[in-house]
């Protein structure tokens, strides 16, 4: 298949501007101190650890950071920064990877690090109401004697508003949805400061548009997510875990792609392939055989997991998988899982003071098999370091590209070939990104995913932000984009 | 819990008007015949099929109907009314019940009926691509050998489209969810004609706003939905059904609830009234014991349908179950779900010449008891005839309201009832419709549940569709209703 290649765009990187807080209009500061008190600053310390991002996109400084404690707070933030015209946007636990949070246009980062209070537990319900600075880890530990779970997890310890915001998924969406699926409903203070509230706590609804699924993925472009109801899930009464060798990646993924067709319920399926499962070993002391693996989990009834276990090992012996490791202690998945989340270090860690350029794309499964083995073909020919890894039950794959941050030639080569794999994606049927996001680093192949229809977003931005105040530089045509 | 009551606006009826074809630009009139030929039609009778509604709204006939046979007439449809200013209504199969398809403000009602083609099946990626005048039981005909079908089941024999449009769901949503959750992608023509596409194949994504999920349950407000890119699932390997009769209807209830609670995995779990027994018993000539029933349906592997069947025995027998009767054999599968399937029509025969007002209400599960026993004492309170059932595995439920149609004062006590029920199901936290969605029957009733988050509606209304052509009169605030 000819893929075309976009023009890469470089991103443009703001310099640091310690000075530009006094950009800010007197008024705008003193009010906003009155407000929040020693929750405004605009030490140059505390905007510079918001200036920081988990990716290589880089950008300067917010012009303040302020630390609200209440939806009237943060309303009333919106409507004084709209009254002066100063950009605003939300900041989580700053683990996004195409750099969603960095204030690209300068303004006011509103950091929810004091709202992340568990509002409360509808345990009959299955569900809970929660702030957006809560971590998914912290939710689920303050769960843990309910006999529920939030069961989306993206592996880093995401705020659940971020992960609200960014659409995020993880490991588990294969069984139990992504945030799509698990936020029931919001509440939104929009640009200049009114508050809304999306959904209710019953399970579905036909009232109208679908606000909720506006806001989920939006990306802090169309309002700051001040609450959220959260889908929680029955903790399993048997949890199974597996890692299971094949002799090469098209085996492993054909295994995948006839799993996903029986119906069988993974709880995850991952795939490593072989220089992942190295940077693994080397870092997290374990001893998979270095080939192409697939980590499995299964929850349910006992008799379920085990009928499911046993299914899912007939249809890799029929791939021919070269041995089986079954976890079932709970230390031993704890382990497994524990490696699978630290792949992106490990990765890192293979090559000391190397910094990383992180693809997510997401084919259809039928495409699966080829997507990751023209994406090995490519890494290959670039003579750039790169391990693919990926919730493949989904057709969600990522491939971590090593760069020397010093070295133009390298990243130049990186961001050529996650180009191309977002757009032999698109050839394929899919998309640009299947849980990162847009943010800044994918705004430049927004056009070629979605064609007319991403100026429609830009027609939905213009009607609920007119002025762009609500982290303006991403997701949406931007105004020298606009034909 | 005290309910205050809104205040409720009668649906005004716009009377009967043969000859306002006439009000049609001349220059339109060619245009579309020139267009469509005999697919274009301003011929009464063909108008007065068009002003029919399985609901008690009525309206007058549209000013024309077309019949396009593909997106490029859609969009030339589209185009041509712009430039004169002439609404457009999309038609699929004429079943939703708040009066959604009728042409309220006039215009060209758009019948799907020749765009009924299945596109592209992919067994592989479990999904396929349909147009929207295509039915759901002429989708799962055609799906039969391919070991797929699409799981949403309303009971009408409604159209893709249509479906997609009001967020439909019904039976088995318990399951495998409501369209929100089984529309991966759209083809939209705008206001305007231009023609956007929403979504990919890809299982999942992150790349902007969900477009997809903004047109599902947009009503034809936002754009005409011309090509649906569907989920599918296998079909399953066993299924096993029961009917299971009850004491009193809060033992119903709390066996739901607890069966919910226990995550075990039903297809489908339905409810019935004794007056609705009684109306299926007679209509269909089962003879259910008149006692409240719980309709359940198991899928899986046979094993494991199995073991579900014996878990819930065990909790419906906890909760004074009266008695079970499986339905294994397919034919008898076949003849419970008829009889569920018709328990509208086998209401409304119960009282022969009486019209139904139908309601649907959805709430959190924990308030679901609370919610039917109190509609119970109100329908019993208002003198009125009227059968509760429900998808109660989703918390939803109906209440069908037979009237005189000839009765003003049992019109208006029906209404009153259903107003009721809408504003308790909000003060219990949930919400005015769980699947038949807004039309023109619960637009009073819009700002009790949405609030500010109702002028955001109309916001992205016009944004995208200024002129108000597209299904003008539904869903979003009316000009005479916004401050």
């Amino acid at each position: 298949m000819a893929i075309s290649l976009l023009k890469w765009r470089a991103s443009p990187r703001r310099p640091l501007q310690p000075d530009r807080a006094m950009d800010l209009p007197a008024s705008l500061l003193q009010d906003l101190s009155a407000l929040l008190g020693e929750r405004f600053s605009t030490a140059t310390a505390e905007r510079a650890l918001h200036a920081q991002s988990e990716s290589h996109i880089g950008a300067g400084l917010p012009d303040a950071v302020a630390y609200p404690a209440d939806t009237a707070e943060v309303s009333r933030i919106a409507t004084l920064c709209a009254a002066h015209g100063v950009p605003l946007v939300a900041w989580g636990a700053g683990s996004s990877l195409e750099g969603h949070a960095l204030a690209v246009k300068g303004g006011i980062t509103v950091d929810f690090r004091d709202m992340n209070r568990i509002i409360a537990v509808q345990p009959e319900d299955m569900l809970c109401t929660v702030q957006p600075g809560l971590t998914r880890e912290a939710l689920n530990q303050a769960l843990r004697d309910t006999g529920l779970f939030f069961p989306v997890d993206p592996g880093a310890n995401a705020s659940l508003g971020g992960m609200a915001a960014t659409r995020a998924s993880g490991t588990t969406a294969v069984r139990y949805g992504t945030m799509r699926d698990n936020v029931l409903g919001l509440e939104v203070v929009l640009a200049g400061g009114a508050v809304i509230r999306t959904g209710t706590a019953a399970p579905k609804s036909s009232a109208g548009y679908d606000l909720t699924a506006l806001f989920v993925g939006a990306e802090g472009t169309l309002g700051l997510i001040t609450e959220l109801i959260l889908r929680l899930q029955g903790q399993p009464e048997a949890v199974s875990a597996a890692s299971c060798g094949f002799t090469d990646m098209a085996a492993a993924v054909a295994c995948v792609i006839e799993t996903i067709q029986t119906g069988l319920p993974m709880a995850r399926i991952e795939f490593l392939d072989p220089a992942t499962v190295a940077a693994c070993n080397a870092f997290s002391g374990t001893d998979l055989p270095l080939c192409p693996q697939l980590l499995v989990e299964f929850h349910g009834a006992p008799e379920a997991v085990a009928a499911d276990a046993r299914r899912f090992g007939d249809i890799a012996a029929r791939h021919g998988s070269t041995g089986f490791h079954w976890a079932t202690a709970t230390e031993d998945r704890t382990r497994l899982w524990n490696m699978r989340h630290n792949a992106y270090r490990a990765i890192l860690a293979s090559r000391p003071g190397a910094k990383a350029i992180v693809t997510d794309v997401c084919v259809p499964i039928s495409a699966l098999a080829q997507a990751v083995e023209d994406t090995r073909a490519d890494i290959a020919e670039s003579g750039l370091s790169g391990s693919i890894l990926g919730h493949v039950g989904d057709g969600n794959f990522h491939a971590i590209l090593l760069i020397d941050p010093a070295d133009e030639v390298e990243i130049a080569r990186a961001k050529w070939l996650a180009t191309r794999m977002a757009e032999r994606a698109l050839a394929l049927g899919g998309t640009i990104t299947g849980e990162h996001g847009v943010g800044f680093g994918k705004l430049p192949l927004m056009a070629a995913e979605h064609g007319a229809a991403w100026a429609v977003m830009g027609q939905i931005k213009r009607a609920l932000d007119p002025l762009d105040l609500m982290n303006p530089g991403k997701l949406v045509p931007q105004a020298t984009e606009t034909p």
